[in-house]
């Protein structure tokens, strides 16, 4: 692939590179970066909006500060593309997001640039602040402390947790306030409707303004009017400066805001403040997409990671479908919850800012006053649906998997405990792909599983979605359920099926079989169809058994599979520590049986990002995984009594 | 045990008895259930402070309030003593914390007026939030949504979303601020300083006090100065009650600060907040322990839970101890982290609020530099030491076992992906006792196994827990830790040893034996001793091995164990899906072992509270069910192939 580089950037390799740049230099060199991210991402993908909306601060931050020695820390790490391009990645950007290159986001191990690893929101001021303490602890007294965080991102509890420490703290730390009033979705909450407040008027250009006006109306007290008032003025000036600021309540300096487009502005700013001791912030007004016409114009929300497109038209690339098409697993979710609350008035539904990630969507328009976007908030998205749940409502509170590590105690303390009525949708359960390890679902059924209360489950397939969404939703099923599901596409094209309850705690035998049982859990499990159709062809007769629920576990299925099978794989879309496999041991462990299990699963390792096929590939969880699994199992002897 | 009631509180058993009174006796009230709570606490022990702190508030909230129909959320719970006292529990009080008694907390299944189990801090906005929700949805506009929270509590992320979102809900929300100035220890951070400086002076007072001060001094510009002043100041009044506040930056409508130990005064400012639509805080001052002199007086620290005490002198009840005793697990940290930081000047201490409760307090006070009390605020605790241990520093991060629950992300994201070097140790892991089940340290060693990165150990004594501590501050040994150990003392007087490091992941045989293995994690282990002795004397020949690591797992030692042993008993203080016996299982399915195993440990349900040896008894994990389970596993018959 040939992109061609701006004259400027061309010469740019890393940020002693740009610093020989005169700062006037600086627009031209955004404009170049911000053609670079362009042209490769229209052809190979990624994240869009948020990289264009930074390019400007992202020049003018590795311009004036002395990186890596100043630590510069990005929140979520979306937005760093272009700090990618400028710190010695320009050549390898382009497998950015695939199998065997660049991730996606800021790593340690990938760059000395990436001071911290991302992917998860509101990370970087208690990291930032955690290095400044260090370097202050140290004697670096000069090294700058930088986080760059969204306004998004900031509603999240672990921000303000690290203001307020920041605030006393006292070293040199400098957050960097991108406000674009979104999230991946916009923006909600109480401290974004304050930040679109001072965007458009600053308190302290505020009170002034209104001094001043009352200036015409007081002028019949004489000449000496507007000096009384300016004196009365500067002497309220430093508590207002003190006061009058969600920032400044906690303690930090607050400068803006400013426009984060304006390079040389930024610069210049940045480095007046690398002089003033203390906790400050910055407040930068940004666009999300700048500088690209259709991402400018068009839906914020889906110029966020638009896919592939056509550069000059700005028309994305739709891939068209040979034949009928399944539905993604968030639009089942979508949809059903809809069908599903029309009968049902106590449904509600709760997202923490992942509206169209999760297709929550759909019911917050069709049903504004019960499904909420709470903004990035998990541990309040799941206390708040208990809450809920104690007036009799059945909340569906739909979180990431990897995201709902966030609210692990919020599950414990304000729902188990409490054996509410709410049913968590864990959406992106298993790995996810691209996005990589920090947005990989691999804990949640080793986590939800030792949950006392807590029912674990998750579906073949659309068909069986449905059907446990509607068992859940019953009056006479109330409990903590953890319903999880993959990111992506299921498999019945025709899914809109009449829906009717299933038994909790028990699962199906999908495939009748004499030498081996493949035992899956989840969508995973369609894999096994294909594995146990090869393995017969090579005479190996395998039964397909759906667990449907780690918890309860359908001790009825178990007995009928460990009394007949001898040889047993299971298969997880998760963790093999602590997942179902292990769940299957300790269900062996209790009732004396003794066949072989080999657990298929995410090892117990970090896995990188690629398609998801790559990765159940590598990770041996795939078909042929099963199958090899299969055949490995019955060239054994039968199982000894000692290993 | 006979309690004096005074001659008020003896006509209350309710309420509704309450409100029969006037509001004119309220301070009556209140001093009347107080002098029960010191009455009640000085013989059976309990929290104490914090219930002293809010019997005004207690006695105005149900007053002004009809309860159970409006929600009122404590939050933490520990000061709701003088509401339990109200709302018909007065004659069970004294079985408060005691095993098959009352909760210390809040507790929805144990009456009608606890809106919402707690235990932990910082959940009540969010869930008098969805509660408020829920009733505007329902059409219940009059019902009344109340969180009372502390200003310690106020400092967690989760307090914060909960205001973000509130902000904007508009629903029928008061909180009430009970500002001490206290977590359990002294409050720290930007928001507390906060709060003193406008509890000291009100930003409106402040302001205007500024503006009279002023006019002094331009008092030369003639007799219209005052009025001129006056104008500019109605003129910039909205604008600062507006914006002026942290509180009111998130468009929650501010009232106070008021003594919250005038009950009467309380009583009618809450009175007319009902009347005022939408989201409201009302700032109320009060002193924890006030109206007890010892413990006005004394450190707020100790008289938070002071134990029994003289109610006459105020001299706490100390045990003569019989001999000398063995330390708590909490000083062994301690000073322990000490003796390690004097010569490794990597090491640092992080606790989040907990400085007297783990013990940091000591490195605190030897070196302020080194240690640092974050704040209630788990997740920016983590987050912050992997930001410290970026810069090459080794952080003791001390979180007890069942907050950590609200930290599992950052663990996960911050600290494992990123393979710092950051010590986790988990204080109060396992069953804590009085506290009961939100304080359980029941889930770290399933949700700490399934991280890839992670080591999770747990020391059978003060000698190998402090082994393990030298072990992983060695730069050698740069990983993450779980260190994870239990509330209360361990068995050696003599604790103080020579360190050594320990090979990580290696468990240890401590008795042989021949007919029976019992493995264990962790200072349970102890009880494996006399359960042995108490087998020798029966015939049985016990075998005793301390695993001390779950992860990874001494598979050496595990394939001498299962070669020899056909049956086996595995012991943790934790829960039994998932944890160390699961990890046991797993070995033994890999490795195609077909021992029996018996799993001992927490059962998968809530487990209430009581003393630690009354639960382990209950959850049949102690020396005698050790005993029980051998003697079980020894009258059946070899295993046979199928169940």
């Amino acid at each position: 692939m040939e992109i061609k580089e701006g004259p400027f950037l061309r010469q740019i390799n890393s940020p002693d590179d740009l610093k020989k740049f005169d700062v006037e230099d600086l627009p031209q060199i955004a404009n170049e970066l911000r053609e670079y991210i362009i042209d490769i991402v229209s052809k190979k993908g990624g994240h869009f909006g948020a990289s264009l909306g930074v390019v400007e601060l992202t020049v003018a931050l590795h311009y004036v500060f002395n990186t890596p020695t100043d630590q510069l820390v990005w929140d979520v790490g979306h937005q760093a593309y272009g700090h990618k391009i400028l710190t010695g990645r320009k050549n390898v950007f382009h497998t950015n997001r695939k199998y065997g290159g660049i991730s996606g986001f800021p790593k340690r191990k990938e760059s000395k640039y990436d001071a911290m690893g991302v992917g998860h929101s509101s990370t970087s001021i208690s990291a930032a602040l955690g290095m400044s303490v260090a370097n202050r602890y140290k004697g670096n007294n000069d090294t700058q402390h930088i986080a760059v965080i969204g306004d998004g991102a900031m509603t999240a509890g672990l921000a303000f947790e690290g203001l307020n420490h920041g605030g006393v703290a006292n070293t040199n730390m400098i957050v960097v306030l991108n406000d674009n009033c979104m999230s991946i979705d916009p923006n909600v909450g109480a401290l974004k409707e304050y930040l679109t407040d001072i965007s458009t008027s600053p308190t302290y250009n505020r009170v002034k303004d209104e001094v001043w006006n009352l200036l015409g109306k007081i002028s019949k007290f004489g000449p000496n009017a507007q000096e009384i008032v300016a004196r009365v003025e500067n002497g309220i000036k430093h508590t207002l400066l003190k006061q009058s600021n969600y920032f400044e309540s906690l303690n930090w300096r607050y400068f803006g805001p400013i426009d984060g487009h304006d390079a040389v502005h930024v610069a210049k700013v940045l480095q007046d403040m690398k002089d003033i001791p203390g906790p400050k912030i910055l407040h930068c007004l940004t666009k999300k997409g700048k500088g690209y016409k259709p991402a400018e114009d068009g839906s914020t929300t889906t110029w966020h990671a638009p896919g592939l497109f056509n550069k000059d038209t700005g028309e994305i690339v739709k891939v068209i479908p040979k034949g009928p098409q399944a539905p993604n697993f968030q639009d089942v979710f979508g949809y059903t919850i809809i069908e599903l609350a029309e009968k049902n008035d106590k449904i509600m539904g709760i997202t923490p800012a992942m509206p169209t990630g999760c297709s929550l969507k759909y019911m917050m328009e069709a049903m504004p006053d019960r499904a909420f976007d709470v903004g990035i908030a998990e541990q309040h998205a799941v206390t708040f649906s208990a809450g809920l749940a104690t007036q009799g409502l059945v909340p569906f509170c739909n979180i990431y998997s990897s995201f709902m590590q966030r609210a692990f105690d919020s599950v414990v303390h304000d729902v188990a405990i409490q054996n509410l009525h709410v049913v968590f949708c864990l959406d992106r359960g298993g790995l996810v792909g691209a996005d990589g390890p920090t947005h990989h679902g691999a804990y949640d059924i080793a986590f939800m599983r030792c949950i006392p209360n807590m029912v674990v489950a998750s579906p073949l397939n659309e068909e069986e979605m449905r059907n446990m969404m509607y068992t859940m939703q019953l009056d006479k099923n109330a409990a903590p359920y953890s319903l999880r599901y993959p990111r992506g596409a299921g498999v019945m094209p025709e899914w809109r099926k009449p829906m009717k309850e299933m038994k909790i705690g028990t699962g199906q035998r999908i495939r009748n079989g004499n030498d081996v049982a493949i035992l899956t859990f989840g969508p995973i499990g369609n894999l096994a169809t294909d594995a146990c159709n090869t393995l017969e062809a090579e005479g190996i007769s395998a039964a397909h058994y759906d667990m449907r629920f780690a918890k309860p576990i359908d001790e009825v299925m178990l007995h009928e599979v460990f009394t007949k099978f001898k040889k047993i794989i299971t298969v997880e879309d998760g963790c093999i520590q602590g997942g179902i496999g292990s769940a299957i041991l300790e269900f062996m462990g209790d009732h004396g049986y003794t066949s072989t299990v080999n657990r298929l699963g995410i090892p117990d390792r970090l896995v990188e990002h690629g398609s998801q096929a790559e990765l159940y590939r590598e990770c041996e969880y795939d078909a042929q995984a099963m199958v090899e699994t299969a055949k490995k199992l019955m060239s054994k002897p039968a199982r000894s009594m000692a290993g």
